[in-house]
């Protein structure tokens, strides 16, 4: 039954697109329609509010939540992707935890390439902070770019000297603009998304001429993770980025941080926006929803 | 709090052992005192029973069973331990999943050397299959040379054209004879109860002078694992053999195969048996209930 699942869902995304780079804009219009399809769980509510300097959205389950704040950090490569694209990861989160979130709402490339995203999400913990948050209350979430950003913006929040979160839970992070896993050229042709020449498109746009060869941009192969919570690495098999979540799981490990690397064979990118749809989105989201229980609420009352 | 846990005991651990090998019978003694201490969960009862041509335990939840069934291994390096010794284990997997167990009480060496272990497991799950348990029910579970046979034993009734398990949970597996991974030296002195000499007794007594170059003693390095079933496996940092599941792991994901690769820092073999006394153990054994969960009921009804 998954089996066809996930071979339905491959086709669907190998549907004929256009040769070569988009606008901005069209990218942007794109995947706002792309997202639009993906299914959004019943009982949660949406507000749009601010965290520091930016807008986010606040995601909460309408029976009232639990204590735990989820910091969510939307995906679409630095440059496209918004709170609402990312609604059906988020609620779904929030659904299953009982957490309230803020999907924050930070600025893109090519208006604001490196590092303004990490500038706004780091903004956004320490608004949270200064609220009264506990940083044992709060964990980071996030997919794609925004699985970047639970890294970056952690090493971030360590630099500035601040507490850290308490567990972070990625989903087919990007953690390297270098471009150097295995993975780029073996998944090659698997992935139905991404290229090495695609992701160099907005890349570059990210990059807009900065070195790729530092920790805020490549923390697969550079970033020292010393201290860090407790990380889950959600990634599918059928993705060029699959080894930026293997090599980060090496590299926590080393550290000496606990660290899961769930691996769902024949999945495309982001497979848990399938939520609803293909029975392994559902179940990862569950096992996500568990380790961010057990890192926040539960640990607090030992 | 946690870092208190992993630190006493990783002290406790530390205390002055006997010099050299010590007769088999001393050491089997030993490991059932050790085991002894650990807890066991409220709310399951055991029965002695067969499960082929092998003893085996039955362990039910009071309550009833829900339909699943764990087929465990026990650790002990195939020359000590017994379905006793992993009680705690066993039950508080019982206990997190509401399924029954059979945990095999396996022939050990160096009265009965590899591969009759292997055969043995293989008999119990042969006779389980014989009994008209449906294979999505099944589960293997086991902890050390008991997770090196969850593997090895799904290998065996591959090769027996019997359909597979529907998911493997390995706790700290042994999964490499060759004793090849990185951490045999690198967690030289960090493993409070492993050594390549300590590990290297027990392990030529299970050989009995057979080449440890085959898939069946040394999977992390030499089993093609195509068609497994999802895996989970669960290792601590402080541990010899963390690159048997690392390796394991990697080999699994470049085949195919869901794979979730669980790392905690700081804690030493098989820490799951630390339940009720270190969080990382009770939140491990629920992560290892859940994806039993998923992999075993939640899907038959798809």
């Amino acid at each position: 039954m998954s089996k066809e699942q996930r071979t339905m869902i491959d086709a669907m995304l190998r549907q004929p697109r256009p040769e070569g780079p988009l606008p901005v804009e069209a990218i942007r219009a794109g995947f706002r329609a792309m997202m639009a399809t993906m299914i959004v769980p019943d009982g949660i509510r949406t507000t749009a509010t601010t965290l520091g300097p930016r807008p986010a959205l606040l995601v909460e389950p309408v029976d009232g939540a639990r204590a735990g704040t989820i910091l969510y950090f939307h995906g679409g490569g630095f440059v496209f992707g918004s709170p609402e694209t990312a609604l059906s990861l988020t609620g779904n989160l929030v659904a299953r935890t009982g957490f309230r979130a803020y999907s924050v709402d930070y600025r893109l490339a090519p208006e604001h390439p490196f590092p303004a995203a990490i500038e706004d999400t780091l903004s956004a913990y320490r608004a949270l902070l200064d609220s009264g948050e506990d940083p044992s209350a709060i964990v980071f979430a996030g997919d794609s770019a925004g699985g970047g950003l639970t890294v970056t913006t952690c090493l971030a929040a360590r630099d500035a000297n601040l507490p850290l979160p308490a567990a972070i839970v990625a989903f087919s992070a990007g953690l390297d603009a270098t471009r150097t896993g295995e993975s780029m050229d073996t998944k090659a042709g698997v992935d139905p998304f991404f290229t090495r020449e695609s992701l160099g498109h907005t890349g570059a746009v990210y990059l807009a001429g900065q070195d790729p060869h530092q920790p805020m941009l490549s923390p697969a192969v550079l970033a020292d993770l010393t201290g860090f919570p407790p990380m889950l690495l959600q990634v599918g098999t059928n993705e060029v980025l699959l080894d930026d979540s293997t090599r980060l799981a090496a590299r926590a490990r080393a550290a000496g941080v606990d660290v899961v690397l769930d691996i769902t064979a024949d999945v495309p990118h982001v497979f848990q926006s399938f939520a609803g749809v293909l029975d392994e989105a559902d179940e990862a989201l569950d096992r996500a929803a568990l380790f961010l229980a057990q890192h926040t609420e539960s640990r607090r009352f030992v």
